[in-house]
């Protein structure tokens, strides 16, 4: 790599010169905070594209203290929820001229196994899409003491900050629909335990039941792991139970698209015909004609400019930032698997 | 951000005095290329982490003058085929301890719109599931002077080197299943023009069947933009010129699942029944029920790993390191979209 040095060594200075400004200016067109005029910007970035000159950023995050990267913990991509979430997040953090130092985790679910991760690089901030799955570690981040905002999680601490769906709300608000389509028999097919924007749609789904006066002894649960799979496997277990279903609220999109095929292979059962069904997340297979499935969108785009507010505030607290929950609602996208026939 | 300096000064003279070892020694345990006896790394670990102290990479980057930074390109993540392939490259280069900063881009297809973002970083290489596709991109990321590594790229140069699946080759095998099952009226479902690897699946698919004696004029071509949109409405613009095929190759899963649902809603054609029809890239969604879809799987794993040893290969060469194309076989994984009825 010694070649590369010596053929690359266009400095600040070059630029400077052949812009026709002053060094500083140069450096403050390459600074994400700086102050400067947008016509000498133009003429430092123009002589700069013209020399192919790369800014060295080191010598600034030395100076400044700030790294101006932020850690974005990702994990369970196989749900499309979470890659159109990497992009959304991408995208906002890279317009506010920061780096994305990117930690892969083995989980759908918490970025608690990226801790180690997080501890060894200097980074400003963490975004996640993933939420934090033990006190533990929701400790260990607080003593970081630089912003973390997560999605969906129940666990927050000084320092760090959520953007949840309303979970609860959308949960009563699936129960309502299942009142109004005279559903006799519901199944709630949750996520994994320790899914606690799962619990809560549970919790509004059995709420919104029990306030229209439904018994809860009526109520079916089920669960399975986020995954196709795992949503066909559970209607079969159901199936082997000899338990007709008429009304299914599954806690993501994933499961539900399992549940309706294993509905029509192992049951018999046509959706919406025979039985209605709900999912979450509202994912681009939601839409596919094969599934035609209603679900609560998380509207990504919102949670994620919550995601920047809340960034933004903890960066500039001159405190430890509080914790802070910001809640979207979810919006019910209605398709034809609650569709009741003519 | 002035208060959290003072109260995270921790330092490796600190974790030295605790674990017994010197300064150095602690430097090296956080230096992914030195060496250092697995014992002393340990204890160097251990009073780390109960001190809380968090090393500081940047005067190690000054002074190598390697970043140990990875710029990985990313877009198109609503495709399965590339989010798995970002987790895979995210653990592997995380395991050679390099550190991804990532770069997201609003296309599919091609790494061309990160150019700027990949000129002003300081990083040690780029990898990416995307392809190149300009010439004048492909010259100015030579110029970079540090190892690019693309997926299916047609396009290569100094520096450039590109992992493809076996595409065309796999063309063939498609175009050779179709004339066992008697395929009379085969439709090649393309993607986008710039897609190279669709336009090698393509010219194998017309080489197999013309091998195999077919007429040219007998094959029905139809474009897509790999979506699953677009796979509905190529098949919807089939309907309406009163074509009924009986076999079509796709370019990708995602518009294949398109096609199936286009064919029954659209001609009432049950899949396999009366048309047979091939994926590429064997996305979760293949082996979904309602699909069922034949495909090939491209091998992310395999493509990951000739990835990193061509990243490897570029790393250590003394002079400019010249463009290696790796070839990974593609493998058919047969399901139900062309099981003949018995």
């Amino acid at each position: 790599m010694q070649e590369q040095a010596a053929i690359r060594a266009v400095t600040s200075i070059d630029v400077a010169r052949l812009a026709g400004v002053s060094q500083s200016a140069v450096s403050r067109a390459f600074s994400p905070d700086a102050s400067i005029s947008p016509r000498t910007k133009q003429k430092v970035l123009a002589a700069a594209a013209s020399l192919g000159y790369r800014p060295n950023r080191i010598p600034a995050i030395m100076l400044s203290g700030r790294s101006y990267m932020v850690g974005v913990v990702i994990g369970g991509l196989e749900n499309p929820f979470y890659a159109t979430a990497l992009e959304r997040l991408a995208t906002a953090l890279r317009e506010r001229g920061l780096q994305v130092l990117l930690m892969y985790v083995d989980d759908a679910l918490t970025l608690d196994s990226a801790l180690d991760q997080l501890l060894s690089y200097r980074i400003d901030a963490v975004v996640t899409s993933l939420a934090i799955g033990s006190k533990t570690v929701a400790r260990a981040l607080s003593q970081l003491q630089i912003p973390v905002v997560c999605f969906n999680s129940s666990l927050v601490g000084p320092w760090i900050s959520t953007v949840n769906s309303n979970n609860h709300g959308a949960g009563v608000a699936a129960a309502r629909l299942m009142v109004e389509r005279c559903v006799a028999r519901p199944v709630w097919l949750a996520g994994p335990g320790k899914n606690a924007a799962s619990r809560a749609r549970g919790e509004g789904f059995c709420q919104g039941l029990q306030e229209a006066g439904m018994c809860m002894t009526g109520l079916t649960r089920l669960r399975g792991d986020d995954t196709y799979d795992s949503g066909y496997d559970a209607i079969t277990r159901l199936w082997k139970r000899g338990i007709r279903p008429n009304g299914i609220f599954s806690s993501n999109d994933m499961m539900a698209c399992g549940a309706i095929d294993a509905l029509r292979e192992r049951m018999g059962l046509i959706c919406p015909r025979d039985v209605i069904i709900l999912g979450y997340d509202n994912i681009p297979q939601a839409g596919w004609r094969s599934y035609d499935l209603t679900s609560f969108d998380q509207h990504t785009d919102r949670m994620v400019t919550g995601a920047m507010e809340l960034l933004d505030e903890a960066l500039l607290a001159k405190d430890s930032p509080l914790p802070r929950t910001h809640v979207v609602d979810a919006q019910l996208i209605e398709r034809g698997s609650t569709t009741l026939p003519d």
